[in-house]
C-alpha cells in the first residue's frame, strides 16, 4: 500500500465529442495501460462523466491499483476550458456542456486531485515536453482536424491569456468575405482548412458533377464523404481529391504566415486528423509560407508534423498536472 | 563630473521615416529635454547616422551635459531589427538601410552603451511601463498609422519570439482575395485599415466622383489627400469621409479579433496616427469585436487609445535600455 508507483502514475483523459482516451501515465510520459471508449455526447454532461469514472475505476483495476493509488487526474477537454477552476464553460462539441464543474465532480467522486485544460493547449504541453518540440521555447501547436484549434508554447510556457482561452488559431478571418463559421464569426481558417472544409469541398464538388472516385469510396452516399475519404481518394491518384486538398493546404499556409508573421515561433507543430495526409498537406502550407511570409521569421520557424499523434492530448495534460 | 544624473539619464531616439524624435529621459520616464528633426531618409544611412549622431551631441551640450554623462542610448528604429546584436536588416520606410550595425555605430562614436529595438514594439514596452498598460501583464500594442504594426506584452515582458521579428500584426491576411502588400503577402490587415489604405480609398471615391469635401481640404490635389484630410473631412460632417473611416474601423475590429481570439488578452492599446480618430475609430472596432470574437476573451480585453502618443516609442526605448 505504500508504493512508490503513487507518487508517479498520472490518470489523463483526452475527452472529446466523438471518443475519450483515458490512460495511466508515469510523470515522464511513459504510457503504462490505455484505453478509448465512445463519449455518447448525445447523452449529456451526466452520462459522459459517470462513463468517465468508470473508466477510472477499469484502469486503476485493471493494473491492481485502487485510486487512490493515484497521484493526480489530468483531464484534457474539447471546449472553452476555465482552467483555473477546472470548470467546462462551453463545448461545441459537447451537448448540453455549459459551466460544468468537472475539477469539482471528479475529485469528489475520486478523493484525487484534478486538473483540466482545453484539449489543444494540452497537446502543445505535450508535444513541447514529450515530442517534436522538446527543447524548443516558443513553439505554436495547431490542429487540424474536424475543426482547427491550437495551443502555443511561450518561454517553455503555455500561454492561456487572461482567461485561459488563448490559442483559438481556427477561429481568426483569413477571408473577409467568406462563410459565417458556427463560431459566428466570417471567413475563419477553420471555415476553409479544416476535415469539415474538405468535406464540405468534395461533396459541392460531386454535387456539381466532377469526375472523382471520392463517392465511391464513401459507399455512394454523399453524407459519407469526409476529409479521410477525400485523403484516400488522393492516395489513388484521384485529381479532383488531390486539388481538394491542395487548396486546403494554400489555406492553412496562409493561417501559419499570420501566426509566423505575428508570433516569429522557432516551431509549428501540426497535429489532428488532417496532419496524418503528412507532407501532401503540410509542403503545400510550407510553400505559401515561403512564399509570403517575412523572410526572417519565415527561415527561423520549422513546420513539422506532430510527433504524439492521438497520445499528444494525455501527455499534455500528465505534463500540466506535473507542472509546478 | 561625478553628478548623480550620469545614471539616471537616457538618451532615447525614435527613428521614423519622415522624422525622427529625441529626448533626454530620466530611467522612470520623465522627459528633461526632447526635440525632433527631419529623417530626409532619401540621403541613405550615413547621412541619417551623422544628423543623429549631431542631436545627441545637441540635447547634451543644450543641457550642460557631456555625451559621457549618459548611462546609455536607446533608439527605436522603424524596420525589422535584430535586437540582440543591434542591426537594422531591413526597412521599408528608411531606404538604403540593410543590415545596418547601428548600434556598434553609436556605440563607437559615443562611447555609450546603445541598444536598438523596433518601434511598435518600443511604444508596447512604452505603454506598459509608463502608459495605459501600467500593471496589465498581457498586452497588444497595435500602431494605426501610415502602416500597420504591433508589440506583444506577455507575462509583463516584451515578446520578439525566436529572432525578435514578432508582432507583425499589421501583415496578417484578413482577405484572402485582396490586394497584394507592399511585404509580398496578399490581403493585409495593413491593405485595409491603415492610413495608406484609408488615402487611397478616398482617392478611389474622388475620382469616381463622390461629393465630398476631402479633394478641397487637399487643396485641390488627389495626391495630397491622406488620412488625416479624411478625418478633417469626418469632422466636419462629411457622409463619404466618414463612411471611409467607418470601413476602415470594421477592418481594424477584424484584426482585433483575430488578436483576440489567438491572445486572449487583457488589453489592446491602439496608437499610431489613426487612433487620433479616437472613438470614431475605436468604437467601430469595438463593435465588431463584440458581433465576432469569443464571449469570454472579448468580455476579458479593454480596447482603449494609446495614453503615451509619439512618446510611446522613446519611452519604451528607455524601459527597454532599463530592464535587466
Amino acid at each position: 500500500m505504500t508504493a512508490p508507483i503513487k507518487e508517479n502514475l498520472i490518470l489523463a483523459m483526452d475527452l472529446g465529442g466523438t471518443k475519450f482516451v483515458a490512460a495511466l501515465v508515469s510523470s515522464t510520459g511513459g504510457i503504462v495501460s490505455r484505453q478509448y471508449k465512445l463519449t455518447l455526447a448525445d447523452e449529456g454532461p451526466e452520462a459522459v462523466i459517470r462513463r468517465m469514472l468508470e473508466t477510472i475505476d477499469d484502469l486503476t483495476g485493471n493494473t491492481g491499483l485502487t485510486s487512490s493509488s493515484l497521484s493526480s487526474i489530468a483531464i484534457a477537454a474539447a471546449g472553452a476550458i476555465d482552467s483555473a477552476r477546472g470548470i467546462v464553460t462551453a463545448s461545441p462539441n459537447l451537448p448540453g456542456w455549459r459551466d460544468v464543474p468537472l475539477k469539482d465532480i471528479v475529485e469528489k467522486a475520486t478523493g484525487i486531485r484534478t486538473v483540466v485544460l482545453n484539449d489543444a493547449s494540452a497537446a502543445a504541453l505535450g508535444e513541447h515536453a514529450y515530442g517534436a518540440g522538446r527543447g524548443v521555447n516558443n513553439l505554436i501547436y495547431i490542429t487540424v482536424s474536424t475543426g482547427i484549434g491550437g495551443g502555443i508554447i511561450i518561454n517553455g510556457k503555455l500561454y492561456g491569456g487572461a482567461c485561459g482561452s488563448a490559442g483559438e488559431i481556427g477561429h481568426t478571418t483569413i477571408d473577409i468575405n467568406g462563410l459565417r463559421c458556427t463560431c459566428g464569426n466570417i471567413g475563419c481558417l477553420e471555415t476553409l482548412a479544416s476535415g469539415k472544409a474538405v468535406a464540405r469541398e468534395a461533396q459541392r464538388l460531386i454535387s456539381s458533377g466532377a469526375k472523382t472516385c471520392i463517392l465511391e469510396l464513401a459507399e455512394g452516399e454523399l453524407q459519407n464523404v469526409t476529409a479521410q475519404t477525400v485523403s484516400a481518394a488522393a492516395q489513388r491518384g484521384d485529381a479532383v481529391a488531390k486539388a481538394i486538398i491542395a487548396k486546403a493546404a494554400g489555406y492553412l499556409g496562409v493561417g501559419l504566415v499570420n501566426l509566423i508573421n505575428i508570433f516569429n515561433p522557432e516551431m509549428i507543430v501540426v497535429g489532428g486528423g488532417m496532419s496524418k495526409m503528412g507532407d501532401s498537406l503540410l509542403d503545400g502550407a510550407r510553400k505559401v509560407v515561403a512564399e509570403r511570409a517575412f523572410q526572417l521569421p519565415a527561415q527561423a520557424v520549422r513546420i513539422v508534423p506532430s510527433q504524439l499523434g492521438d497520445n499528444a492530448g494525455i501527455l499534455g495534460a500528465v505534463a500540466f498536472a506535473s507542472s509546478p
